[in-house]
C-alpha cells in the first residue's frame, strides 16, 4: 500500500486505533484506558512506525499492529509516570492518576502493556512472516519495554542524587524517551526488512531525535505557553528536577549563584519569584541558548543519517516531522 | 527428559531462576526484583506448568522457559497488588512496597513484566517450535496477562461497592487468582501438545484449584497461625475486605448481627476485640466449616478431572501437590 502524506498516515492510525477493542467491564479498569487514548496526542511515535517501514519499502500498512503497539506502551509508561511525578496534568488534561487515582493508574496502565504486546501476534498469525521474523520484532518491541523501565529508574535516581552529571542525565533519557522513539522507527523498518546495517541506521535516527526531544522538553518547560505545553511553567524547577537546563546551568555558575540555584531546586514550596529568577539566571548564564543549540545540533545529526536514504515520499515526511519537532512550541 | 518427583522438577526451576539474567545496574530497579524473587516462596505456579507438560507426555524441561515466564507474572502482580492492598508484609517480609517505595514497586513490577514476556522468546528462537505454536503459547500467556488486571480491578471495584454477592465474588477471583494457576497448567501442556480437549481439561484443574486455592487464603486469615501465614490474623476483617468468609456471612446473618458485622467492616481503626467478635460470628453461623466444605468440593472437582489422566509420575505429583494445598495451614 502506498501511503504518501503524513496525513494519509495519521489517518491510518486513527483506524488501527478505532478498531482497537477494548472490553466495556470492568469499567474501573477500561474506562481510564479509553480516556487516555482519547486525549489529544501528537501520536508521533506510531507515525515513525509506519515512516521507518516506508523507508524500507515496506508496505505500511503491514508495519500498523507494530505502529500501535508502540504508541500503547508509550501510553503505559504516560500512566505509571504520572504516578512517580505525581503530576496532574497530561496533555492540558488531567492525568489519569489525578481524575481517578493511583491504583486505577498503575492497573490500567498494566492492562495497556498487556494490550501492547497483543498486537504484535498480528505477526504471530499473519502468514507472510517467518518465525524468525516474528520473533525478530517481538525482541525489538521487549528491548525498549526494558530500557523505559530503567530510564526511569535512573530518573528517580536522580531526585536523590547529588551529583548528577550531564553524562548521566544523557544516559538517563538515552532510556526513558529516545529509546522507544529508536523502537518506533527500528520496528517498523524490521517489519519490512531484515537488513540490520538499515534498521541500526533508524535506530540511530531515533536515538538522536528522541535526546533531542527530550532536551526540548526540558526546554520547553522554561519557555513554552503553558496554555499550549498543557503544563504549569517552572514545572521542573518548582519540582526540583534534574533537566538539561538545570544541570547545565549548575556546571555553569559561579559559587554564590550555585548555593541559590541548588537552595531553590532542593526545597517544595517554590515561589513564582523563585522560578523567575531561575530562568533569569539560565538567560545570564546563556543556557536557553546553549539548550537550543544542543537540540538543534542533535536533530542535525539524525538529519544527516536521513540523508543517506534516496528520495522518496517517507523521506520526505520524516524531514517534514523533524522539522516540525524542532521547530514545535508546546 | 524424565523428571519424577516433585524434588527434581524444583530444582529444576531452581536452577531456572539460577540463570536469569538480570542487570546490575540500575539497581533501584533490579536490586528489589532479585530481593522479591529471592523471597520464600512455594513457586506452586511452575510446578504446575512442568507438570502440565509431563502429564502430556511433553519433555518437562521444554517447558521450564514458560514456566519462569509465569512465576515472573505472578511476582510482577504481587509487587504492584501489595502498593494497591497497602500489604506491608508479603512471604513474612516486608514487601517491596514497604522496603523501598511505591514507585520502586511500580517500576520494578514493570520490568519484571517485560522479563516475563522475554521467556517465552526460547519457543520464538528454539527450532522444535512452528511459529504457530510459538504464537499459540505466548496467546495463553496474554490471556492470562489480561485477567490478573480484570480480576484485580474488580477487587478493587469491591472496596467501594455496597452489594457484593458470592457470584461476584467467584469472578472475580476467577481473573485475579484462577486465571494464573489455570494457565499455569495450560500453558505446559501448549509446550507439549496442540490437543485443545487436553489443554482445556488441564485449564478446568487450574481453574478449581485456583478458586479452591483463593478461598482458602481467605480462610487462613481467620484461622491460621500468623507466624506462619506471614500476615496477621483477620488482616482482611480488619481491611473491612470482601472475602468468601464476610459474604456468606453477610448472607446467613439476622439483620442485627448483619448491622454490627457491616459496621466493624466499614470503619477503619478495628480493634482486636472486634477482630475476634467477627472470627466468633463466623463460626457461629458455620461460615468456617461450610467455607472449608467449599474448598474441599472446588479441589475434588479437580481431582475428578485430573482422575481421567492415565497412571504416570505427573500425575502422582499433581495429586501430592493438590492434597499438600488442600492441607496447607499457611
Amino acid at each position: 500500500m502506498q501511503v504518501t502524506t503524513q496525513q494519509e498516515l495519521s489517518n491510518l492510525i486513527d483506524e488501527g486505533f478505532d478498531r482497537l477493542s477494548l472490553p466495556e467491564a470492568p469499567a474501573s479498569l477500561y474506562d481510564p484506558i479509553r480516556y487516555t487514548l482519547e486525549l489529544p496526542g501528537k501520536r508521533i511515535r506510531p507515525l515513525l512506525t509506519l515512516i521507518g517501514c516506508g523507508l524500507c519499502e515496506g508496505d505500511v500498512k503491514e508495519a500498523l499492529p507494530a505502529a500501535i503497539a508502540v504508541e500503547l506502551l508509550h501510553n503505559f509508561t504516560l500512566l505509571h509516570d504520572d504516578i512517580m511525578d505525581a503530576a496532574h496534568t497530561r496533555r492540558g488534561q488531567p492525568s489519569v492518576y489525578k481524575k481517578w487515582d493511583a491504583n486505577t493508574a498503575i492497573l490500567s496502565g498494566d492492562a495497556i502493556y498487556a494490550k501492547a504486546f497483543r498486537q504484535l501476534q498480528y505477526y504471530g498469525y499473519a502468514e507472510a512472516y517467518t518465525k524468525d521474523h516474528y520473533a525478530a520484532i517481538v525482541d525489538i518491541f521487549l528491548d525498549s519495554a526494558q530500557s523505559v523501565c530503567e530510564g526511569q529508574a535512573y530518573d528517580l535516581d536522580f531526585e536523590d542524587k547529588q551529583e548528577v552529571t550531564l553524562e548521566d542525565y544523557l544516559k538517563m533519557i538515552d532510556g526513558k524517551t529516545a529509546a522507544l522513539i529508536s523502537t518506533s522507527l527500528a520496528i517498523g523498518a524490521r517489519v519490512a526488512t531484515g537488513d540490520a546495517a538499515i534498521i541500526d541506521r533508524l535506530r540511530t535516527i531515533g536515538k538522536k531525535t528522541g535526546i533531542a526531544f527530550q532536551i526540548q522538553d526540558d526546554l520547553l518547560d522554561v519557555v513554552a505557553d503553558p496554555e499550549k505545553f498543557g503544563k504549569q511553567r517552572g514545572g521542573d524547577i518548582r519540582e526540583g528536577k534534574k533537566t538539561y537546563l538545570s544541570l547545565l546551568a549548575l556546571q555553569r555558575c559561579s559559587p554564590e549563584q550555585r548555593k541559590r540555584l541548588s537552595a531553590i531546586l532542593s526545597h517544595n514550596d517554590t515561589s513564582d519569584d523563585e522560578v523567575v529568577s531561575v530562568i533569569e539566571l539560565y538567560k545570564e548564564l546563556n543556557v536557553i541558548s546553549a539548550t537550543r543549540s544542543v537540540i538543534r545540533s542533535f536533530y542535525e545529526e539524525a538529519m544527516e543519517h536521513i540523508d543517506t536514504f534516496a528520495a522518496s515520499s517517507y523521506k520526505d515526511e520524516i524531514i517534514t516531522l523533524l522539522n516540525r519537532l524542532i521547530s514545535r512550541e508546546y
